[in-house]
């Protein structure tokens, strides 16, 4: 073949194969996405860029999720890769002001496991479903042979109700909206990262990995219909779930950083190793889009709970282009991009 | 710790940690399922032993099953992972008597995965789900390094409707019932089998994978409540769907092994390397006990389909003790059991 005849299938990045990047929650994902999964698989059901899709079965609606975890290592401090997997996907259904309901587990297995490191895991899964109120409907196992696949990844997919509440959705953002987050960024990836053979360092801080329905919900019984979208900031951090905003409302997102709430140790970790906090991904913090008349009554229920209690107004919607513009503590001013991916791979 | 003090999690088979028979289908999963995942996981709602599982949305009565597909090759003759994917969750829907409607896919790509690879597959993916009726309502990608994964694993969870017809278990299996086959056994296996390094041999046999939504709906349409039970004869093949039906229905099941349809060239094979063709993997055949004065009907029904052409009254199910017991064509009988594992690793 020419060279002039190849059409790579992700063209703007130019891969012919698949690379850490495209899992990594950012430009590289969003383009295997674009250009391999919606051609085939796109249809009016499948609501494109949401947490959760919503369907109607019969008269009744429902919100669906699934996702994969691979996070490395499996213990971290705070969680491990089952109290992930079961968060992970309840909060991808509260975030679009669904009830979480019911959940399924597919695990694929390495030989070799030993098998009290898998009943720990199942353990934490089971506590994980009790605390958020959901309850396990299906289950599957596979294993595969030593040295192809690394001890074990977890699939859950997950079903909620919207018999209650609003759906929430970035399409409904609109300028003058006020922007919130819940708490303090980029915790689960450093409590991860500090765990990493060659990368240990000391460090107290933890995952924040937990259920985010209960903040969810506290702020729809008190803003309702003023509560206009949410999303919990995963892999890509603060800064991807900036730019999905932007990107499905069309508003420019105008954040001051210095209203951003970072632990100073986590501030400390990302200095160190080059890292920026707000593209590290978190696993219990949400952010949200509220009407700017709502904005103190949001705070203020968030700040009640105790997942909630560094929560923080961050900025908010303007009138387009659709990008979001971060104002230093310097005063200057930088647009915050989509990243190309995550820096830190397996964090899920 | 003292060897006196070790209480082994999966009692019987003496295991610490998984091995590959910890997948495959048969006792050792069992007792994986037994020991681990149902003392953390049981709850009213899950279905234990189906193939799908029944809710109450509101009003509405939903099947929801998960599948995690880790096959090797990933492109074998008569399909691929995608087909797998695809096919095998619908399956798990129809033969609970659901109308399978929507799909989830979560991918696990192992760095270096051929872009063109994931094309393929994804395309085959989107086709087989046209094919069975289905939609795509939700997906999510990870990606593992090289050498922690094995090209790329799926995982698809489905949901069904049970608007119409009438719920499919096999705990309705009643003394007196008749069982039938759909088709050829051990096809899918084999074709596998022949695409493996150091195992490769010539064969035609091509895999069955394939829906199996229209047979099981043209057999509920012909015979209604006297279509008691169904399942799809996948890991652990023919023995282990018929080991399943006796357990849950307390019934022994007297199989004729001269009425089991297998192709000759698979019968060859199996000889050939030492197999058990009633212990390898299917993916478009199903096993069906039906009322004895509905047999006749429900075998015509079949064999009017290509997918059922080959289907036959391979047996009968009587009073307890809940057991397998195979006439051979010499005219002994044995006990069919359940094998520890099918033999042939990563087969879906």
């Amino acid at each position: 073949m020419n060279i002039e005849d190849f059409a790579c299938p992700v063209p703007n990045l130019h891969y012919e194969r698949v690379q850490m990047v495209h899992g990594a929650g950012g430009l590289a994902m969003a383009q295997l996405i674009d250009h391999i999964f919606l051609p085939a698989f796109a249809n009016p059901d499948l609501d494109l860029r949401e947490d959760a899709t919503l369907l109607s079965i019969g008269a009744e609606q429902i919100a669906i999720t699934t996702d994969s975890f691979v996070v490395d290592p499996l213990f971290f401090p705070g969680g491990d890769i089952g109290t992930l997997a079961v968060n992970g996907t309840v909060n991808d259904l509260a975030v679009r002001g669904a009830k979480p309901l019911y959940l399924t587990a597919g695990f694929i297995l390495e030989e070799g496991l030993a098998l009290e490191d898998l009943k720990r895991i199942v353990a934490s899964m089971s506590q994980a479903a009790r605390a958020a109120g959901v309850k396990w409907v299906a289950g599957d196992t596979k294993v595969v042979p030593n040295g192809k696949g690394d001890k074990v990844f977890i699939n859950t997919t997950g079903i909620g109700s919207l018999a209650t509440g609003n759906a929430l959705s970035c399409h409904n953002i609109k300028p003058g909206d006020a922007l919130l987050v819940s708490g303090c960024l980029g915790d689960h990836g450093i409590a991860v990262l500090a765990q990493r053979p060659g990368l240990q360092f000391d460090t107290k801080i933890e995952s924040d990995c937990a259920s985010v329905v209960n903040l969810v919900q506290a702020v729809q019984q008190a803003i309702g219909p003023d509560f206009h979208a949410c999303r919990d900031a995963t892999r890509g951090g603060l800064t991807a779930v900036l730019n999905e905003f932007a990107q499905a409302s069309g508003c420019s997102l105008n954040i001051e950083e210095s209203a951003i709430p970072v632990r100073p140790a986590v501030r400390s970790a990302c200095e160190m190793l080059g890292l920026d906090p707000f593209s590290i991904a978190n696993e219990g913090k949400i952010v949200l889009a509220v009407a700017q008349e709502a904005a103190e009554k949001a705070l203020a229920v968030l700040r009640v709970q105790t997942l909630g209690s560094d929560a923080a107004l961050i900025g908010k919607a303007t009138t387009g282009p659709a990008e979001v513009i971060l104002k230093t503590a310097f005063g200057t001013h930088r647009i915050l991009d989509l990243p190309v991916g995550e820096p830190l791979p397996r964090i899920c």
